[in-house]
């Protein structure tokens, strides 16, 4: 076995702290991986505290992970001792399903493996997530990360980023095409680079009109603060497609009234709540309510590589470990630009 | 002017009942139709008691007509005296806009002229529908019907018909593709003769297993009673799209359990109230909420020829005008297989 250290939740009511613990000895398709950085999603919080349910404690949160390759099994074909490596919300999936073999490894039909708060195949072995200094995984659910970007403001791709890249590109999102991302936070931010280097006319829709500047920053052609009626009114079926990134509860209605013909608005945040849907803010006009999961690891890859390529990355605000819990609170308040990122060598 | 005979809303708390107006002399691009049958939508209980708000009296409703040309005017191409003919829900628009450029005068984005209860492009002279014995339309907006089926059983085709086909259609439902239609009545017993004519393999989901026999003699492969519990958890993830066509509060979630990986549940029926959607009933599993509102022009004349191809035409119960106002009563109860038409002989 080998002997991590990191940062852990021991239950939904106690703040993370120190935490000592045991990975697997690297197997013949495993690569062990020195954790460098690790992003901080929305979701760590919602699951350290248990805010969605079934959480499984201790918990080492982290799903954003970026590092350097330090072993690799006997069988390993695709990365060698000191490569860069990511990993991010999958570790392992049945690989055999219909789902996995499309290579969307996200919607297992059998059982997907979280990175952490989730059990492995054996539906016994709980996973550790990337908030400690090793992880071992195989090397089908490790990605490739070039050396052109920086390493702290690559993490948040492994979610913030495929979350969002990869719902743009199933919808076909592209020039010629008004696009809407609806809030700007570490999702929303990726959108909006995602959406402008994809070719599209890209809108911020927000609540705050402090965000506008920011927003045309990275890369919005127009901002629309939602509390403006004049503003909203003038959008009414404007937008091909909405990147829903709110996950504070909120009304679908309103935004799909600014979709157009034949428009779609994605959801990739979970407000707490159901939220009501008339039939007919659908059914006029033809439009889409749909949903998207993170993305398949083949996905995931294709994101990074386009990162590289466009040279993309995150806005971050590098953490100490130590303050992990600063940093909660700060998220919870929506005061980050735009993600947090732990540097391990503070563990 | 033509003098016209129908029954009529006064307002929404009193039956419909005789009355007599005038419609338009026909103009060089108008048919004048002696209507030979009308069906009768739930749309026109709603409308006619004044249930979605904004209801113009005196209504005469019903936008499912059949009849046969008794003039043309001077411009008129594709009609002559003698030719049967169709009417559907609409019978007019601004025809310039992208939406009528599409061939969706539907979603016209200047005003879609309602065939009762709307008001002419003049925005000032109000409709009146085919409870009567005759009516004036642009031949424009006027339908080929074919001489080879049944007229009575033709006419629901004009709302019910089309309201199922253009979604099946649109989503390119057919062969390999495993279909649910929700709801076994107006809508949903055409929806189940159209999927199984396009080659889907069609499961009814209904809460009254009276209707299986039925369902399947309709075309169905399978019935499942949503009360049943075991038949519902069975079905999880197993449709690629599912047509609901229930206009009852309902719990779209549930439905959309039965939805595969990126599977679209359309919405043709409006229930009263709006309806709470957990995202993680469409993040899970990529899954779309859509809706689909009649269909444009081009598409209904599509359709009718489809049915005269395929001889399909609607299963109907054939009333006398006086007897509407009970025909509505069994329509509430869901009392009708599948479609009340009146017969305007009996006018």
């Amino acid at each position: 076995m080998i002997a991590v250290k990191g940062y852990a939740a021991q239950n939904a009511k106690t703040p993370l702290a120190p935490f000592s613990f045991e990975r697997r000895t690297p197997g013949a398709n495993d690569v062990l991986i020195d954790i460098l950085y690790c992003g901080v999603c929305h979701s760590d919080i919602h699951q350290a505290r248990d805010e969605w349910g079934g959480s499984i404690f201790p918990m080492v949160p982290g799903h954003e992970i970026v590092g350097r390759v330090a072993q690799v099994g006997s069988g390993v074909k695709n990365f060698k001792v000191g490569d860069l490596a990511g990993v991010g919300c999958l570790v392992d999936s049945c690989r055999t399903c219909p789902s996995c073999q499309q290579n969307l490894e996200q919607f297992c039909e059998v059982h997907s493996v979280g990175t952490y708060n989730s059990l492995e195949m054996d539906r016994k072995t709980p996973t550790y997530g990337g908030y400690s200094n090793k992880i071992v995984v195989d090397e089908r659910f490790t990605l490739k990360v070039s050396d052109k970007l920086k390493l702290d403001e690559v993490a948040p791709l492994l979610c913030a980023g495929i979350t969002t890249y990869s719902p743009l590109r199933h919808w076909k999102v592209g020039k010629g095409q008004k696009v809407a991302v609806v809030g700007l936070g570490g999702l929303g931010h990726m959108g909006v680079k995602f959406a402008a280097a994809f070719g599209a006319e890209v809108t911020v829709l927000s609540t705050s009109s402090a965000k506008e500047k920011d927003a045309r920053r990275l890369g919005a052609h127009h901002f629309i603060n939602t509390n403006n009626a004049d503003e909203v009114k003038k959008a009414r079926g404007r937008f091909d497609f909405i990147l829903n990134t709110v996950s504070a509860q909120h009304d679908y209605n309103f935004l799909l009234n600014m979709a157009k013909l034949d428009g779609t608005m994605v959801l990739v945040g979970v407000p707490p709540e159901a939220v009501p849907v008339h039939a007919f803010s659908l059914i006029g006009g033809r439009k889409s309510l749909a949903g998207s999961l993170i993305g398949g690891l083949k996905e995931t890859q294709e994101m990074l590589d386009f990162c590289a390529a466009h040279n993309i990355t995150s806005d971050v605000e590098v953490i100490a470990i130590k303050d992990i819990e600063s940093a909660y609170a700060r998220m919870i308040k929506g005061d980050v630009r735009y993600r947090f990122v732990i540097d391990m060598a503070t563990l």
